[in-house]
């Protein structure tokens, strides 16, 4: 038989750089050998109880199909929650609910760009969003941050330079994955003055925002501009609430046409899932006030943690984040993912070893990764001083090869 | 504030037919207006108990993120569920588990064309794969089947016929919603051998496939062309299983490119929900057999008093199906979307209002349809024959305005 081509979108869908080393430790993993997952934003803490004791009071005998625009107690909790938490006044008709972020994101790119058109992002960035670009044919435009500049927002010059007359948006996310940089109220203030002068849309990823550290507050975009059709907020329950599986996101917006059109293409794919909803709705109700703090002062005490270990490995630097649970470290080897590779395939210390993510992956100029990794500090304190303990005489054995 | 202009791919997709009516409905029902649903593939059957029982025994303590291809324990119940049922040979290997049958075709789309490409598909046709192919920018060509040839595969040279060099697929779905038509062995061969000549895939839809009547035993094209890397089938627990909410479907085949090549897609968008899927495996493996005969008989018996009921009504003609859940159906009007509209807005009768799907969103040559509905047998014998003599007291109603 002939070859069937396939297209070229799915061929230059680049996989995802978290996910591509999988099969490594899949098979690491069935070899025996013990593996610290600092390679994925998978957190350990466990999710609330309360999501739980929602999927135990789902009582329908038919898992019937949720509305497209999402279960409404989920929309109205969610609603709530964002009140409450950022001292906000939206309502719940301003939410859309998602499979996740991926998928808000995934239809905002095809509500606000059509193919060809681009949108601006940070470099590093969430690896994900390439894919999403790809799934969309958006051709994303990086704008370069810095390690030696703490990862802080390009200059406004810096960002005007790259908008031409096919730029939709500037996405950005706060706090950031992969660089854990959290953006002040200026920044996003100079942002959205820049999409204002430019006419193009402000897409923040808020899936972290409940995520800082040092005494800083969540902080959404709605709190520096609460009314602007311009601005479209992403959020999502995977991180602060430990429900990556759940596969619950939205998107939140007071522009009605983004709205009305991003549901007809969530028409197209019938809905979110029920039981996952319902049960996230229950939760946020009933969710006790101190979940998060408890959540953001773990992750707090591992952050110190990781960088405390980091600190004893010759040639290691490592950036410390403000928020987010991920730590972008520069590694004194010439290729980490050659390096994280053979972490996987050929080492181990005491039969473990340690997944890391290589940076290059994060950034669209790839060259700025290649000797960097990130690594998400989703384990508890004792586990992740093992891991970086394993992780440095991975290092001792690659370099004597 | 200067306009923010949408994406025309965005404006341009079509709001689903059998949705769009539903704000009408909404307000019915507000209004204190009961309403059978006929509009929707929404069975009213119990799920079987073995999907809540899953759901019980999920007891991990974090909500964790699948795996992008899917559940294992979950591919390796539905290759063994679909080795069982069908007498096939699949290995767990082959499915991409994916959020319904909705996400394995935009997947596909996204796989097998570029944008622009096309895919054959035989009118009427399922709407959403209208908004699929908006999402994909994949234009879809349609082959007519005639309702007064029951619906027939139309013959070789007219398929033929529209085959151009950007045609990458054809998609069939066997057996068919709209027409609830079950096509035969030969059928199918005859289009295999149709996509072999012209080098191109074979997608089946086999979302019905347990539920066929009259004697007729389930069909998968695999018992047909069991190894060819050319077919894909697209599967789904959401309607034989009433499981429409869960979101579980998945993509089958031998074709590893494919599998690969989707599985990049798949990792962007990062995982289908994981309860669902933990509670889906157990349910594949425990379910009883007798589950899915009662769920045809019952079905069978709809069917049956529906078209004895809708023969009652003068100027009705109404397509007898031999799989799925649901007729085409004339009506003596000029335009079923103005009629169920009043329906929903202007009508009652003893508090109650029937929902239809008028017809002609399931043809791309709208034409076609413009004075059929879709009813969607899915309420039981009695409720089905109240919400016949229901459309019939609105007929009569609207016919005299």
């Amino acid at each position: 038989m002939s070859r069937l081509k396939l297209s070229n979108r799915a061929r230059n869908t680049p996989p995802s750089p978290i996910r591509k080393l999988a099969y490594l430790g899949y098979k690491a993993k069935k070899s025996g050998i013990y593996i610290y997952h600092l390679n994925i934003g998978q957190p350990d803490i466990e999710t609330p109880q309360e999501f739980f004791e929602g999927l135990r009071l789902f009582r329908h005998k038919v898992v019937a199909y949720e509305q497209s625009q999402g279960n409404e107690e989920l929309c109205s909790a969610w609603s709530k929650y964002i009140n409450r938490t950022l001292e906000l006044n939206t309502s719940p008709e301003q939410f859309l609910i998602t499979v996740g972020a991926s998928e808000a994101l995934v239809f905002l790119f095809m509500t606000c760009c059509d193919p060809g058109d681009e949108v601006i992002i940070f470099d590093p960035t969430y690896a994900n969003y390439l894919g999403f670009a790809a799934i969309a044919g958006v051709n994303l435009v990086p704008v370069l941050s810095k390690m030696d500049d703490n990862f802080a927002l390009p200059p406004y010059e810096k960002i005007e330079q790259k908008i031409t007359n096919r730029t939709r948006a500037i996405l950005l996310c706060n706090p950031n994955n992969p660089t854990g940089t959290v953006y002040s109220r200026e920044d996003l203030r100079s942002l959205y003055d820049l999409c204002e002068d430019n006419n193009i849309f402000l897409i923040i990823d808020e899936t972290y925002r409940e995520i800082v550290y040092d005494g800083l507050k969540p902080l959404s975009i709605l709190n520096v501009v609460p009314d602007s059709k311009r601005v479209i907020v992403v959020d999502s329950l995977s991180k602060r609430f430990s429900l990556c599986g759940a596969r619950i996101g939205c998107l939140l917006t007071c522009n009605e046409e983004v709205l009305a059109t991003t549901l007809n293409i969530a028409q197209a794919r019938l809905a979110a899932p029920t039981i996952d909803q319902f049960a996230a709705a229950h939760m946020l109700e009933h969710v006790k006030p101190d979940y998060l703090e408890n959540v953001r002062n773990e992750f707090l005490g591992r952050r110190d943690a990781l960088h405390e270990a980091l600190k004893q490995i010759p040639g290691v630097v490592a950036h410390k984040p403000k928020g987010a649970f991920y730590s972008l470290v520069a590694l004194p080897v010439h290729n980490v993912e050659d390096f994280a590779s053979f972490m996987l395939s050929q080492f181990s210390y005491q039969g473990k070893t340690t997944f890391i993510a290589p940076a290059a992956g994060f950034y669209m100029q790839n060259e700025h990764g290649v000797r960097k990794a990130r690594l998400a500090y989703v384990l508890n304190k004792s586990d992740l001083e093992a891991a970086v303990e394993v992780l440095a005489a991975g290092l001792t054995a690659y370099l004597k090869k």
